[in-house]
């Protein structure tokens, strides 16, 4: 999907809520099995009953690894399930290897399981994020700043240069593709630092997490906006665990719908 | 494997190295399928042909994942076939995410595939590192300082307290565990950085990839052996595609033996 049709959804579904997959199961509704089957059953529930109201799908694979083989073929299944062109499927794999080895993740997640993007976690710089940016029609999302306590230990490290870790990062992959190829991560509760950001990437689409359940606030986002939006917001556990009754699929429409509306204001 | 178990497995085998199984069925000899099943029949014969002269093997798990489900089959087959305590088995998964996904990485890894070690990627700091020290008796190996061209795009990058990012990064990852449990991977090629590492952690084990196919000098490690040696040196391609037909185990070996023996020197 390339950014003109990623646009175009926006658009269509007045929405650019992502809705995170971490499907665990042991917080599965009771009437469904606590194992990969179980699993499969609540993912294509969600993905039926939010489907109008998200862009995006991220299935964060670790919750699929840790349950080994069984996992691996209900990320699979749910991947097969998402409707082709419908949303941007993102595998939030963080993966951070260089050469020959980021190779092969790219063939896993971009061939194999036909993903339509990937997270990236940058550390090792350019040959852990060039690998991805070879496949045409494919999204390479970057680790930027992100939210979390350990943001301070690498990312937010004061350079000799007077910027922050994080910027030079920022600018120095943001060469390696354009903004219809590559995206950054950057936490919602991170607000002081957009003005940064978009100084260096003004148009590069933007995935971010921690709006909800991590206390970061969608109206902020108004001002990293780009003319075709700009901006995935991803919400999991506030989406997919509104609820654990045998109504989880409806109340999570809920919740994407609320979202959603309030999304649709902020693209007018 | 504890450190003193694996001290004792380095006296016994007189040997630091980790074979890296970074195994690509394209490359396989012509007589193995080129498939998981090639792959899984070509592990077990490098592993009965190195054991005596490998203390660590290294799977790089991005190989498998290529693979999808049957290489999630082949990798956890492999693990399951190198004898227990008489080798660390690492995955060199490179993970990079936080809180629960990380956990989630961690029963991958250490629950489900019963690996001893598995490789971090460090650049959301604390919390993405954290999750796998909670394991007694499993090692977390922290990306440090790596020998890849990238490495000038963050690890490298200047300070402002004069030092530069790899050095803070190692430094305050190194206060979340102890040297029982954490080790961190410092490429071969960086000897003029061996003096700063191990004035942060002079007792910490090193995990070194990049002796021979990638240029880096095995004696040039000296310097920075600890008492009980303190360092894994990998090597992958050297040994396992030191031969390309039905003698590939036995010109492995020989390959393996040449550097176990460089080792035994060195440890004397």
């Amino acid at each position: 999907m390339n950014r003109q049709e990623l646009g175009a959804l926006i658009q269509k579904k007045k929405s650019f809520l992502c809705v995170g997959l971490d499907t665990d199961p042991d917080k599965l509704p009771a009437h469904l099995t606590k194992d990969a089957n179980g699993v499969l059953d609540f993912n294509k529930a969600i993905i039926d009953s939010t489907l109008s109201f998200a862009v995006a799908y991220k299935l964060n694979i670790a919750f699929y690894e840790a349950l080994g083989i069984e996992g691996w073929r209900a990320l699979q299944e749910t991947i097969a399930y998402i409707p082709k062109g419908e949303s941007l499927i993102i595998a939030d794999a963080k993966r951070g290897d260089i050469g020959n080895t980021a190779n092969q993740y790219a063939k896993a997640f971009f061939e194999n399981l036909d993903c339509d993007a990937i997270t990236v976690n940058p550390y090792m710089g350019r040959d852990s994020v060039e690998p991805f940016l070879l496949y045409p029609g494919k999204w390479t999302i970057a680790l930027g700043l992100t939210s979390n306590i350990g943001a301070l230990d690498i990312e937010m490290l004061d350079l000799a240069n007077g910027r922050k870790v994080y910027e030079d990062a920022i600018e120095s992959l943001a060469k390696l593709g354009n903004e219809d190829n590559l995206m950054f991560v950057v936490g919602a509760t991170k607000a002081d630092y957009f003005d940064k950001i978009r100084a260096i990437i003004p148009n590069h689409f933007l995935l971010v997490p921690g709006v909800g359940a991590q206390g970061g606030n969608l109206e902020d986002l108004k001002e990293v906006m780009t003319n075709d939006c700009g901006l995935l917001v991803n919400s999991s556990r506030q989406i997919i665990y509104a609820d654990s009754t045998e109504e989880f699929a409806e109340k999570a429409a809920i919740q994407a719908e609320k979202l959603q509306l309030q999304m649709s204001e902020m693209l007018k």
